[in-house]
């Protein structure tokens, strides 16, 4: 028998991709973005994207308000959809439940995914013997030439991402340690999701491949490194990380770098496109193809970086 | 604090659709019917449906093999899916696993699950800290003159079923008192889901209702009579019941009316029409709006059923 963590998520994954990649219908685009193509009509696609997150994995009970999870199931897949350029347009939600939850617990957790204001549509609850598990998925509209995808970076690309990084992990850390930093509490447990952003972004033709950061910038970014066949050089000192990160005590360039959960945009564009906006953190290379190279005042240091990886 | 079972599964729902019910696309049906509808184009519509199974609620592991756990995640979708009347377009995985899951208990899973023929276009794959839980997303195209709701069965309508019923509960009972009936099992296990049928009866003008028995027939009937505002004539003796389940030693009447899991169809038509293939079971009355008369040969009797509910 041979465990699943030897292969890993990725492995799985790719596992999974070949074993179905004849069945995808021609006109669709599966598995390998953050969301699913599927064309409606000429000019129009649906994106659909869908998340789960289980107790004692990706949340403990304890410390995350109902209002809070509800919040963040559907954040985390309306960030897929805002990846995509694409406007969310409706959501599914699966949760099983233990029987000792409340109702009031209940009214919580709709009211935080409520907050949204996206059209809930569907789903399924029922019973659990112990953990709570939620499943949100989420289908958003994109016109044809606005799709975003991870393949497109071209070297010269300037790289940008379109928030501080890192305060979502030191919350994460914060709650572990019981150092309660209510500032980076609040990005782990209600990530906003870059819908505006994605949609501002998706209308610029300069903008060559676009993914959300979800399992932290060094894991996430090497997705469009490998779809567009490129490398990259990311300069540390350019990375933006919050004054509440930097203040906190807890190793920030480490957590920006590898901490996942940010839910913010990583985009790559040509490079006379200006984005006063959105801070450059580096940019594409044809050299060191899949690589990253990791430079402090462009010189490349030593250090090296893994996001998070399941299994 | 009050808790969830006191409002059940159904209450839950309803709390739920009344509270999102404004955000609703005006184009878009949400809660209420089998799948959601989307419409694309002018004449066609996406049907979507979402199903979550939880291990030691919906399965136990050492009773099924992940084979037939991964046929079955998806053909309790598909089921949704030919419920409406629409033809099976692609599907979202999303699976927890705990970490002692081996990759020959994967593959297992992915085959039955890609048994189906139908195309997997994305999912999420995630840690578990003990038990497996399986969301799938189902989504199905149809044209909208095809579309078939719960609402829609008038009074004089006859009611049918597509196949016996009753021999998936037959199947678990089997597992559960250690009394292994294949046959039974199989049919718990490995339920078809009956897209052939529900596509047939879609373009049939006839067909004023449909959706498909997953709670069992006596609770699944009245969401018809609810959304159609109608009653219903059950006549027991015309039940379709398998001769294993009737030589199986258990209550076969019993678990043909409220035995969860037959996913066949359950349709209403214009009394004029004939359908050979199908066993006519009762009929739709205007009187004893939302209830269900119970007759042995024609003979109204005492007896009560219910249907499988959640909390």
């Amino acid at each position: 028998m041979t465990q699943l963590s030897e292969i890993g998520e990725f492995g799985l994954i790719a596992t999974i991709a070949k074993n179905f990649a004849e069945l995808i219908p021609h006109e669709c685009s599966g598995i390998g973005d953050d969301c699913a193509i599927i064309p409606i009509g000429k000019d129009k696609s649906l994106v659909v994207t869908t998340d789960m997150l289980v107790e004692d994995v990706h949340f403990l009970r304890d410390r995350i308000t109902s209002y809070e999870l509800g919040y963040k199931s559907l954040a985390v897949n309306l960030s897929d959809i805002a990846a995509m350029g694409a406007l969310p347009h409706s959501t599914f939600l699966s949760i099983s439940l233990p029987s000792d939850i409340s109702i009031e617990w209940c009214e919580g957790f709709f009211a935080g995914y409520r907050a949204h204001n996206v059209a809930l549509l569907g789903g399924d609850t029922t019973k659990s013997t112990e953990k709570i598990t939620i499943n949100v998925t989420a289908i958003g509209t994109v016109d044809n030439e606005n799709i975003k995808l991870r393949k497109g970076a071209k070297a010269g690309d300037k790289i940008y991402v379109t928030s501080t990084l890192g305060d979502s992990a030191g919350g994460l850390q914060s709650i572990l340690q019981n150092r309660p930093n209510k500032e980076l509490i609040k990005a782990h447990n209600l990530p906003r999701p870059h819908i505006a952003e994605g949609l501002e972004l998706s209308v610029n033709k300069n903008v060559t491949a676009m993914m959300d950061i979800s399992d932290g910038l060094a894991s996430d970014i090497r997705h469009i490194l490998e779809a567009s066949n490129v490398g990259a050089k990311i300069e540390l000192s350019k990375i933006p990380i919050s004054n509440t990160l930097l203040n906190s005590g807890l190793n920030a360039m480490e957590l920006a770098l590898t901490g996942g959960e940010d839910y913010c945009l990583l985009f790559c564009a040509a490079p006379d496109a200006e984005f006063a906006k959105y801070r450059q953190i580096g940019e594409i290379t044809s050299s060191n193809i899949c690589k990253i190279v990791w430079c402090e005042h462009d010189i490349p240091t030593e250090r090296s970086f893994d996001g998070f990886t399941h299994f």
